[in-house]
């Protein structure tokens, strides 16, 4: 097979002939969705035990609170140590926060703007035009929180070490608008790339101008490897203990891809200094979260252990659909010398990238022929990919048949893209 | 008996000693507390059957959705039905978010402050110095979350038909700072009153100055009567379509005091054109709530006759409690003329009004003795009651023989207090 790069223009049309009718004979074969991060039916089965759960175990938490009244607004105790556990960091330093880490990161930029953060003399949202550091590629709803509330995105590219730290220090300690950095640092969506240790700690290591500068640190695959070797995330929290610049991040987490979508618990891990701050306001917004379902997780796992030996049984439905992608790509896509991706151990997404000017014809060509992706460009801000090359794939939804399908389409539809930006050349 | 109103000095010293020695007889036989509207266990206990739905029902909603999964952001349509007919609106007029309205309330003012309202020119945050309209006595969280965002807070008073609606219009009509007024219109919190139909219609008739007033009407009592008779609060959406006004109100409620406290569901009601307002808005706060527990729920109750019948077993608790406050009261303060209260035939509270000066007085005298009451003060903006003479009564949570000397002592330290007031005049 040749790469499509070394091709006459006409070995290109030849080529542009063969991929158009392969792509005419298997389209409209079935609607297939790889548009989002979630697990299917086969996989959520696995928490079903969680619901099983007699009603007479979901009465007290452990020091014999009432799970079922109000009250207890940072959860109770068993199920702070279970996140505690798991993120490395003290019970004291965990609230348990309703069913959505998107909601957490959501509330406390709202907070930040009308309320101000620990240590921060003023509000940001008296404090004029905002911005906020955007590695890219990244997650659209991260996004979709700054464009909300007009905070001005700076995209920071990345690497297979993480974001470009050289220029993130440049931004955050020169400039007091830049108030926040959004960060996936395990398996990173889309990229599936974990933070180096020295990325982490180029993170702890910075002194922001801004008095009120907050990492967002979504923990969103910490327990989500699916391959024999897990990536090893630096705890960001024992970097900034060296460094002094705890009260500096905001880690965030859920169990809504290890439980049920939507129906887990979700945590905000911090120092002590903003956590007490931040229960202070959550006091005033809620007089607690459901704590029924918080000791039903708790019961369910037993401890973090509990939860990692519940991420094997995830692995298995997850690496196969992984391995499915990247055959495909590996096969059809890599010897034409049209696209890259990193491969990932863990998390929920390949981000293809494919030559410029690709990628919105690509989603298209996909759309029209049945196979629903993440919009091309979402993964960056204001959904303006620089280079229209990214697409983010989403294996986990479909079944192994239909994935096969759904990367057969994908990768004659990137083959059309790339054929007709090489012929316009 | 005599009044004490009609005893001379002599009198009120021999009195002050009688009270004084029966208050250091009964003072710390136990800690109680009375000082929030929780149920307590037993009451908790009729809604274990929720917690015992087998798994396998937890899985579909009546149109396939799978509950544990992302999406359906507006909550599952039959939980939406059993709102809107328990409200008295329709489906598309609710959404079901997360489980405490308390949440809701405090969303819809944040986001009202940073994002604006349907039909406002500009986010409220960007209007000054703004207002909120607080009957009096009312529920403190509504009033802190006025405080939290500096928001000002203007009392208006209430009777046994609802707030005074000649100043509410004189507000609301001439000055466009006014944004918002709180209300529980349903055996209120803590008068226990119910707007009568004058009052809704008075509301629904407003023509507020400001293009982004609403009436934040938190029906938290809507199926909570334990009377033989209930109250008949009129639909304000009704009294709104006649008066075409809909987008001006944003009603709530929650199942916390139905089901879980904290482990429920709630909801907001609103006109579609606020409906799809904020829908658009929270799209971006959240992906989904817990659509498990919304099913759970619709299991549990079937439709909104469930409720209601489910909500008879509540008032068989809560009916001998308010018994018991008011037979202490009608016993002990009534014929000492030093007090007087609303009889409420639901809700949660009694609002007891002492002679002017007296409440801080008993609060303290009953906390010296081992009772906790709600704080004098609290049922009032910036917690200052400008006689000083309300005291929430909230006998949900002890046992009827607890509650019996908690009266007990109650009716002393009133006495106490009273009789000090009456001495130093």
């Amino acid at each position: 097979m040749k790469s499509y790069l070394e091709m006459t223009k006409t070995e290109l049309t030849e080529e542009l002939a063969v991929a158009t009718a392969l792509y005419d004979r298997i389209k409209g074969t079935g609607k297939m969705d790889m548009s989002r991060g979630k697990p299917n039916a086969d996989q959520i089965n696995i928490s079903m035990g969680m619901l099983e759960i007699p009603a007479k175990e979901l009465v007290n938490a452990a020091d014999g609170t009432d799970v079922r009244n109000y009250g207890v607004l940072a959860g109770i105790p068993e199920c702070r140590q279970l996140f505690a556990d798991l993120l490395g960091v003290s019970a004291g330093n965990i609230f348990v926060g309703g069913q959505s880490s998107l909601n957490l990161m959501y509330d406390a930029v709202s907070k930040a703007l009308l309320l101000g953060v620990y240590g921060g003399a003023k509000p940001w949202g008296q404090q004029g035009a905002l911005k906020f550091l955007c590695p890219i590629p990244g997650y659209d709803r991260h996004f979709a929180i700054c464009k909300e509330f007009g905070i001005e995105m700076i995209n920071i590219p990345m690497d297979e070490n993480g974001p470009d730290m050289t220029l993130v220090k440049q931004y955050v300690e020169s400039d007091p608008q830049v108030k926040g950095i959004w960060c996936v640092p395990k398996y990173s969506n889309p990229s599936g790339i974990t933070y180096s240790d020295e990325t982490v700690r180029a993170f702890a290591a910075l002194k922001p101008a801004a008095d009120d500068f907050r990492i967002f640190w979504d923990n969103a695959y910490i327990v989500h490897g699916f391959s024999e070797e897990d990536d090893d995330l630096l705890n960001i929290f024992d970097a900034c203990r060296e460094a002094g610049s705890e009260d500096m991040v905001y880690e965030f987490a859920s169990t809504s891809k290890i439980t049920f979508p939507g129906g887990g618990v979700a945590v905000m891990a911090a120092s002590e200094n903003n956590i007490q701050f931040l229960l202070k306001q959550l006091g005033i917004q809620t007089i607690s979260y459901d704590k029924i379902n918080q000791l039903r997780h708790v019961k369910f796992f037993g401890d973090a252990n509990g939860v990692r030996e519940h991420m094997k049984r995830h692995a298995a439905f997850m690496r196969p659909k992984f391995d499915c992608v990247l055959k495909y790509l590996e096969a059809e896509i890599a010897p034409r010398g049209i696209g890259s991706w990193p491969k990932p151990k863990g998390g929920y997404f390949v981000a293809f990238e494919g030559l410029s000017g690709t990628a919105i014809r690509c989603v298209s060509l996909c759309k029209e022929a049945g196979l629903t992706l993440t919009g091309a460009g979402a993964p960056f801000p204001y959904g303006k990919d620089p280079k229209d090359s990214t697409i983010r794939i989403a294996p986990s939804y479909p079944s192994v048949p239909n994935l096969e399908r759904a990367m057969e389409l994908f990768c004659v539809a990137a083959r059309i893209a790339a054929l007709e930006v090489l012929l316009a050349k």
